[in-house]
């Protein structure tokens, strides 16, 4: 007798398993196919929720979402927490805010700008002095010129939030299917299910694709060397995802040498590090277009060295603990994928691209039907799609 | 009843197997003991075998080590792989050269006076232009303005020589006692055997003390963080070796970008590049003297991937393979500690510094007995030891 679902989400990455995970608090009967969940850009991510630091003037969409998922994360993480019989601290979320520095005149101006932009809307940022910023966090460089603290900002442990949510979904009997998914199964036009590569199908009244950087039409599918994309759906009717390479480092302290988030511009190119309780500090990230690569590459991990040792000159003292490259799921307005799509029975949850970890809990509460729908709207895969 | 060797050594690391199957070659009942073999320095070894490209003004006596072990690599390189069942080219051992690079008119002015205490000695090795440089190595950077190239510098894969030791040793029938070394035995004022931690003792008529770092005495002990040197030796006995540490980095590269080592001095630092036949680049090293510290840290590979970039930018392409921190033993005068030492039935064979790799062919047939009795002299124990 073959398998049969409410809801059948394929890929088991920060997205996807928060939409099940959602979707079983909710009283349905949920499942999620992924040969390897979370092992994608969730695991590679380093998990600041920061929407207010990463504002810029043409994106007040993506500033909406990320409030909104911002403002559900301390309820997001209790409730994760309670259901994978775990504590709040074992996510190592943390709010102390998001430092920006700026060290030359150019960085300052801009840091200056963003700060007017962000108080404009009423974000909570503060300007601060270059000694203000040593107050904050003594290990910054002296060469910091000034600050701004995104106060609000967040921070969480993706790898933490991702094993919590699979143990939560065990708890709620959430079915884990690991296999790939290999195509659509439609019946009269409406999706019913899933087929897994070499497998039965298994049957769901509603199918989510979160499969992030490999959710990609033919437009955005990164070229030649992409994965198949998943059959059986109608052509265009995949969104124009594309895969936005990150390399990260986790570098080891015997304790916490920042206090919260320490982000800044070095020679024009961004980086950041976060903070773990357990003194870990990750630092990231570059972001390359080169298709489905996932090599973590001596330039890349060159560039992160020169910027973290620009803003937190002890750095150099740490030790080397993991190094990862991920694959972001882009979208050509920055903004993601979330709603129905094409035939009926089918969801997308996808094209996250840097903000995956921090809209999970909007995204959870989205596809469960929870939200404003001036956001789902904001977010409707119908955008990309040629008018009839 | 207890074991009893003929000869037994203690240390399993290039240096220590090397002897142990030079001796079972010889007709030799021999046993090597150590709990983890081939893991410690010969295991972050790059293997460059370069005396001439080392040369300084002040260490004659090591060239002439080294020279000598060099001319019996290609001989111990056709018997190991003869002993283990492989071929010479799964050693990777190469003789194209080393390039000594220069950018700079202070580089350029040292490589000159290298260069010519170089052939002043009748070693072999060439002035090179930039563009001679460039024209042998096309990966060099633009920058650099000259070079040299010493034609009979060498190199090898240490991790694939000490593999092929434990393959020859395996079928030699030498014993490897797999824990590791509390006491030496004595008897009468001889040593007669060594105490494994938690075993009985193992009898031996001679014992070769080969653990590198860790056979220090008080005075290279590297503090109070360094291990217990081993017991059962009479004060001063034990040489005066400190750990020296190096980081290195391996590069995956589908096809070699190198066809030769390179080395070059780069904002006062050293760093060289060793190529393997399967396209791994190996960058190395920085020299750290932080006792018995092995921690890979963000500021030794970010001096390694700033001084490779500078030699070959192309470097950044390449995949990050291994990072690996390895202790050599360092002595005061640079020189390895070879021969009789304390009581009788006691030899040391340590102290090899950067030079382990390249000097084991001629540290084998030293404790063998069979090699120029200069260099055993060269090599002495007592010339550490106070006068009596």
């Amino acid at each position: 007798m073959p398998q049969r679902f409410d809801l059948l989400v394929v890929g088991g990455g920060v997205i996807g398993l928060s939409v099940a995970w959602r979707a079983a608090r909710g009283g349905l009967r949920a499942a999620v196919m992924d040969p390897a969940p979370a092992s994608g850009a969730s695991h590679a991510a380093a998990g600041m929720l920061a929407p207010v630091s990463e504002v810029t003037y043409t994106e007040e969409p993506l500033l909406r979402l990320g409030l909104a998922s911002l403002a559900r994360w301390p309820s997001f993480a209790a409730e994760l927490a309670a259901d994978a019989g775990r504590e709040v601290r074992d996510l190592d979320y943390g709010d102390g805010g998001t430092l920006d520095v700026a060290f030359g005149a150019d960085d300052m101006a801009a840091l200056e700008e963003l700060a007017a932009f962000a108080t404009g809307l009423g974000l909570p940022a503060r300007r601060l002095t270059g000694r203000e910023c040593r107050r904050l966090e003594p290990m910054l460089a002296p060469s910091v010129r000034g600050g701004m603290l995104a106060e609000r900002d967040a921070w969480v442990d993706p790898r933490r939030v991702t094993a919590a949510l699979l143990a939560a979904l065990e708890r709620r009997g959430v079915t884990l299917l690991r296999t790939r998914a290999a195509a659509l199964e439609t019946s009269a036009g409406r999706v019913t299910g899933v087929r897994p590569a070499g497998g039965a199908a298994v049957g769901a009244d509603r199918v989510v694709l979160a499969t992030g950087a490999w959710s990609g039409g033919p437009a955005g599918s990164g070229g030649a060397d992409g994965p198949a994309a998943i059959e059986g759906l109608p052509p265009g009717a995949l969104p124009p995802v594309r895969p936005v390479k990150g390399q990260i480092m986790r570098l080891r302290s015997p304790e916490p040498i920042l206090g919260r988030c320490v982000r800044g511009t070095v020679h024009g190119s961004h980086v950041y590090l976060v903070p773990r309780a357990d003194g870990e500090l990750v630092v990231g990230a570059t972001q390359e277009e080169l298709g489905f690569d996932t090599r973590v590459t001596a330039g890349g991990l060159w560039e992160l060295l020169r910027d973290a040792r620009e803003l937190v000159p002890g750095v150099t003292e740490l030790e080397l603990s993991d190094t990862v490259a991920g694959l972001r799921p882009g979208t050509p307005d920055n903004l993601p994928v979330i709603g129905p799509a094409g035939p009926p029975g089918l969801w997308l949850a996808t094209g996250h691209h840097r903000n995956g970890v921090l809209l999970a809990p909007l995204t959870a509460d989205l596809c469960a039907g929870d939200g404003d729908p001036d956001l789902l709207k904001i977010c409707s895969p119908l955008r990309f799609q040629e008018p009839c």
